[in-house]
């Protein structure tokens, strides 16, 4: 065979390398999933296709809290009768989607983008810090603001959090965390629904 | 929120919708999944869409075996060291790639397609059965083939191959099936009745 690994066509194997370029997906599985659509009717394919091309060229990201969005606003920010005084800082999308279904929180958001972490790259620069900073400074009355750093309890959540505390204590805002109802090194995307409102309604004041 | 299950965006929802119809993978895999592909540099993700969209559009089939192939003959069939009196019949394209890589087989494939299951809809009709009998009646010197009936060993596996067989018995070709008894390294005390009592009734001469 003309093939590594006896692919019988080019066109699948190149959709296969694709495929298993996805997290937690090995060779295997992506060739399952290879002959999967190919089984599947042309428009189908095409609509699988087309509804992630468009998601990575029309998404927009909230001018406010770096959200996910539709709009230059996201729909939390543009919600009137969410606390614009109470921020909570995430890490990501889905913690903010995680939080939003405990239904124990009624203000709005603001979403880093990643993580500090040294070991892959990541400094505070690449997260969006910078603009969360303007956010208190730009309020009309930072001492009634309240941050709550929802972050991960792992190290590099830790480091995080501590980083913001330091860029924004100057301000008299209050920041708190989490209440430790989750596990340390427990990820925020998997803590069930009544922990997780349980460590929003008992947030603590951040003490470094 | 305006979306079921808090979906800060249309696009996002979408996306989510699209890939979570692949088998074996959830609604959290799927966002799981879309983030991580809105993360990567947008040429990164047209070549993993367009990939896909070239295998559903151009992939070609083997007019002699019906393997997938990019050309009207596939690699197999073309290769004229191959013994085309050994025809191997298997369900799938992946059934022939796992023979391939035992490297034990040197004759040719045919593909059916998919499995006799009723249950599932799929009737005699739906594979490609009557191009296997053509094959067969084409040849001009069918006495001397081989069909190997390689298919599962379940109901719908025995079914196709007792289906099959009395299609093509009457061309007084020889037809074979896949030895049936313990796997390489299994414990005796594990296997099943079924297939401990194959492996005695087909025992075979011991050559050290």
């Amino acid at each position: 065979m003309a093939y590594k690994e006896n692919y019988p066509s080019r066109l699948l194997e190149d959709a296969v390398d694709a495929i298993s370029t996805l997290p937690g997906v090995g060779r295997r599985s992506a060739l399952r999933l290879a002959l999967h659509l190919l089984k599947q009717p042309q428009e189908n394919v095409h609509h699988f296709t087309s509804s992630i091309d468009r998601l990575r060229d029309e998404v927009m990201y909230c001018r406010e809290c770096m959200m996910i969005s539709d709009a230059e606003l996201c729909s939390i920010c543009s919600d009137r009768s969410r606390d614009r005084k109470t921020i909570c800082v995430v890490e990501s999308v889905r913690d903010v989607m995680s939080i939003e279904n405990t239904g124990q929180f009624h203000g709005v958001y603001h979403v880093l983008g990643g993580i500090i972490s040294p070991i892959n790259g990541i400094g505070p620069s690449d997260l969006s810090i910078s603009r969360l900073v303007d956010r208190i400074r730009e309020s009309e009355d930072a001492a009634s603001m309240e941050i709550i750093l929802a972050l991960s309890g792992d190290v590099e959540g830790e480091t995080t959090s501590f980083y913001i505390y330091r860029q924004i204590s100057g301000f008299g805002v209050k920041v708190s965390s989490l209440a430790r109802g989750l596990g340390f090194g427990d990820d925020l995307e998997y803590a069930d629904e009544l922990t997780l409102g349980r460590s929003i309604v008992n947030r603590q004041v951040f003490r470094p």
